[in-house]
């Protein structure tokens, strides 16, 4: 598939040019996410260059996502309070045609909260962000199924981001897979939730989901690599993750990029 | 004003003796605050010298706040939970006369957020810090607009801490301004957030308010430059910030202190 | 008594296999625990080895408290949602056998709180750790009245984990002291609950609850002291810690412990 090959070849590109974008044009991503990973998450969308909000209230959402480019709704700690702001944040997505990303955290450990995700389907997110064990529980098929993310992604009409020692992303019919990372992004808390979070800042600056989806894990990948670099441990290497995120240029994802 | 005069040359010393009097008489400062700042806001506050708590329930909030000695309601995520416990808080506050900071932040992006400012506004904070876009919408009038925080001070009878590249601290008769802080501090999350719990700490211990919340403010920007100096992006200039408003001392206040 | 100095002289060692198993076995650890603590909790307990989850929804709870090999119930910020989970965890933990902490944080400082740390006590935790404050309040005797944590430990029947510049371990007839750590783990946020979360992680791969507490806490008090080394004040002291915690090794525990 030649589109394909070209999606490869051009993604760390298009990555730098949207990152240089999301810098220059700083979206507002309303994060609704759990307690664990909140500073972090804020912290992130900040050192790309976006602008987050964090509210959970329901009285005060809909102010907040009206007013913003792009929403994250991440399912950890899950909280009564989050389910009602999240309905009526999903009510103004669909309304103002914002797009949505949804990370369904640990559905894998809760059969509540997988229903809920289920549900949250409904309102058909841009992007579904998790990992083998989050997609086998959602889809109800194993991730290293051949076909199986990609007849997922088709049948609900979305793009599909499974993360793990290798990213891969597809909208059905195309595929980018993204093989930078680094063995401590495992090792601390929030940087897959975070990585949805940018993804939705990624949203908010390019139409085009799969590109959108794919360059925001390219830039996570390559920001952690280099900061595997030089940190001594997860605790040090959580602000060498920002520092090379803030820093990161299209030089470094051509250099690095490992897109297949 | 000979009296203005006299405040802006003696602040940074000023500032110094109050630093040296926090740690020292390690005030109990109670922080109702957002998810997103709780950890860091905790951190600031440990390191200048002061003891935090930060529980919302309504059920504990009145022996907290009973036994601190300086409140900071700010309106960051803010949940029916927390809603509760303010109103709780802010009885026991105008009983024991206990100083308290109101920070509306990101008022300007929801009305019944705006609304509920107001709404505190009856209960008289001592200090108000909030950004040009916050004020704008609390006060009606621009932040910019010549006179605008002083008449607003004076209208409301309290103490206005502006804050932005600039910060101005007026009661409407007095003002100071403080010119240090650094770029990174508007690029990691929850730096205001902290600087309004560090502004209700030195308010435990002085009872001048201008002077307590100019300090406040000349600490945070201080120990900003200084972190500046070595960080290396958004992720390291957090731990150096901490690192450097825990060694702050009179000298550097002194010799760095840019107040008109 | 022999046994004792058995125990004395062999918990570093002990301590470092117990380490190792925990990096192997990776056990979860459910931890119902306040929003100031949640990050730093659980990048501490990623950094040991174990694998966090923090969901404090009543509905999701029971899923996550089942699959889990311990849980941590600590009192800060605690609200209405967090006591219903917490009641509806300790019913799962009672029937599966799961062995749970108590960490009555700042007991000291609310009526309703030390009421509520109360009721919990009736569902028999393995092991509660507090300070001195918090035990004086949860026993209603003073920490230094000779004999009063056997005492209480005895009368409880359960592990007491008092910390403080020493730490004392106690089931009532054994008795194990800590004398390492840093003055830095006082002086950020987090530290006490995160040492709490990673006791419930030494419980979920050891029976012998003396040893597997007096374990954690030694590690704990080790890695602080390798932290405080190279760490410039509060803030770098964090990340510092967690690189230490991640790259500790019995060799480390049996040089430096300090054990009586």
């Amino acid at each position: 598939m030649p589109d394909e090959r070209r999606d490869i070849h051009e993604l760390p590109r298009r990555a730098g040019a949207l990152l240089a974008s999301l810098r220059q044009r700083r979206p507002r991503v309303h994060c609704i996410t759990n307690g664990v990973a909140q500073n972090f998450t804020a912290n992130v969308l900040l050192a790309a260059g976006a602008l987050p909000s964090m509210t959970i209230s329901a009285d005060e959402i809909v102010d907040f996502v009206g007013t913003a480019e792009a929403l994250l709704v991440n399912l950890g700690t899950f909280d009564a309070e989050r389910r009602a702001a999240t309905e009526a944040a999903l009510e103004i997505t669909a309304e103002a045609r914002i797009p949505w990303v949804l990370d369904p955290v640990f559905i894998d450990r809760s059969a509540p909260r997988a229903a809920y995700a289920r549900k949250l389907m409904e309102w058909e997110p841009d992007v579904v962000r998790l990992n083998a064990r989050e997609f086998a529980t959602l889809s109800g098929t194993a991730a290293d199924e051949p076909g199986a993310p990609a007849a997922f992604a088709l049948a609900e009409v979305l793009v599909l981001a499974l993360t793990g020692a290798v990213d891969e992303i597809t909208d059905g019919v195309r595929r980018l897979r993204i093989a930078n990372g680094h063995p401590l992004m495992g090792q601390v808390t929030a940087m897959g939730c975070a990585g949805s979070a940018l993804l939705a800042g990624f949203l908010a600056i390019e139409d085009e989901v799969p590109v959108a989806a794919a360059s925001a894990l390219l830039v996570m990948g390559v920001a952690g690599e280099i900061a595997g670099e030089s940190a001594r441990g997860p605790g040090s290497f959580v602000p060498a993750f920002l520092d090379a995120l803030h820093a990161l240029d299209d030089e470094a994802l051509m250099a690095r990029g490992r897109v297949s």
